[in-house]
């Protein structure tokens, strides 16, 4: 059996479920992105706009008014029956709860079309944690999206034991079809492949900082001139935001606990929260700001 | 107390510490480098020779006879009483056996004068380890260079608490009037801070690809794209050499122990040690082979 995919929805309008449904919409397929409220969704066509100016200015390409009719051809809905009536694949960016993740999977296993696959972009959770709630477990499985996904535009692609090894094929595919650069995976892993390489390396460089071995600047350093890298796990930190890396370290172990009160007291506390806020290890000048 | 450093001894002509010497008598400094006999000699002529050679080719400046003034001017000796009579400061980089190590800083306390600031390239060992037999605990320190110095410039400074500052000041300052990035590191730390990152990195990179997770080419792509590094994982082991791989994981726990016996079995057993040898996890053209 193929798996032919063109009609996307995408349930959730967050940082990342906008961006999702964005770049899908880009590169020509149907798009309907569902969220829970009218407040939500305007909210959301806010996030369509910023996008449009981001993809304009960064894409090359999206310059000639491309950009903005991708904008515009988003169907927004808060009626989820509706929102997936017709769609070959449901993309979920809702909430990392798994209640609401669980919850959502379960009313859209009565309300999608049987044919329709389903993906989660969970980053925290195992799909296997969800199948069950997906009445089709043989067409589900994770895609999961890195933030500012025009640039870091990884998709891992991890099944679970139940998947049809045909729509993990599709789901790949489709990865590819919208500019994104598949990661295979051939069985489940916590954090997928990125987090599990980056959360004990920047725990290794978050160590030499809390224990005072050696300022995170110098840390640094040392890691772009020893691996040619562009950046060092401190410069990543401020990327990806600190209230992300505290939640992640403050539910951890011993070790995780400590560096995790350390931001706090640090950084947190006093408004550093990376480059989102203008200041975290390093400071961004105010131009400079990117979206959290 | 200033210390003025003009006369640098190095012990060891190996990869590492030819390098150290070439890279140092290229920045105008007196140079010696010494090792156990004749035979050696020898060979550090040709390493001096081919560095002269690839220094003229690669770095800006040393295009136009320096790089072949500056291996002839390096003063070669199997004498060691000979070799630092006149020492501002010696650098150790003689084999990474504890034994051989302490032995020399036992016979270099009695030869060098007491001015003489000792410095170890050890990464294995850290000074505290050393320190006793060097008659002169408060000059004495590590200085850790990586390996092809003159792009991957860091020289990682790090002293025992008996260190003097002012001689920890000085080597830091030698080490920026050689063109290396000097990294302070202000208490000992074994592995330095970049193994201290290096290693878990490179041990979760491994995991995933010895437990099936994911293919190194995958498991490097998604770090390239994930972190905006120019090299995944695999990448830089290829460039490390997998003997030394071998080495560091086989002494480890259990996990390392179980990635070294793959690394033997799927690579080293088939004469692919990485770069060096044409081939690794990756296939390198033999025009592209660099020295281990």
């Amino acid at each position: 059996m193929t798996f032919e995919i063109r009609k996307v929805t995408v349930l959730g309008t967050g940082v990342l479920g906008s961006q999702i449904a964005f770049q899908t919409a880009l590169h020509g397929f149907d798009v309907t992105a569902y969220d829970i409220d009218e407040d939500a969704l305007t909210a959301a066509r806010d996030r369509f706009a910023k996008l449009a100016a981001t993809y304009r200015d960064e894409v090359p390409g999206a310059a000639d008014g491309t950009a903005d009719k991708t904008a515009s051809s988003i169907e927004l809905s808060c009626d989820l029956a509706h929102a997936v009536a017709d769609a070959d694949l449901v993309i979920e960016a809702v909430p990392e709860v798994v209640s609401i993740k669980q919850d959502i999977f379960k009313r859209l296993s009565e309300l999608a079309p049987e044919r329709a696959i389903f993906v989660t972009n969970t980053g925290h959770l195992l799909p296997s944690e969800l199948k069950d709630f997906t009445g089709r477990p043989d067409k589900f499985l994770a895609l999961h999206f890195a933030n500012e996904i025009r640039e870091r535009n990884t998709a891992e692609v991890m099944g679970t034991p139940e998947t049809d090894p045909a729509v993990y094929r599709a789901v790949v595919d489709f990865a590819a079809a919208i500019g994104m650069e598949p990661i295979e995976l051939h069985k489940e892993k916590a954090g997928f492949l990125l987090n599990s390489m980056f959360i004990p390396f920047t725990n290794a460089a978050l160590g030499l900082a809390v224990d005072g071995y050696a300022e995170p600047e110098m840390i640094d350093k040392t890691w772009r001139i020893g691996t040619r890298a562009s950046m060092g796990p401190f410069q990543l930190l401020d990327i990806i935001g600190f209230n992300s890396a505290y939640n992640a370290l403050s539910s951890g172990n011993e070790d995780e606990q400590r560096f995790a009160a350390w931001l706090k007291e640090n950084y947190i506390d006093k408004g550093k929260l990376g480059v989102a806020t203008g200041e975290g290890f390093y400071r961004y000048p105010a131009n400079n700001t990117t979206e959290a």
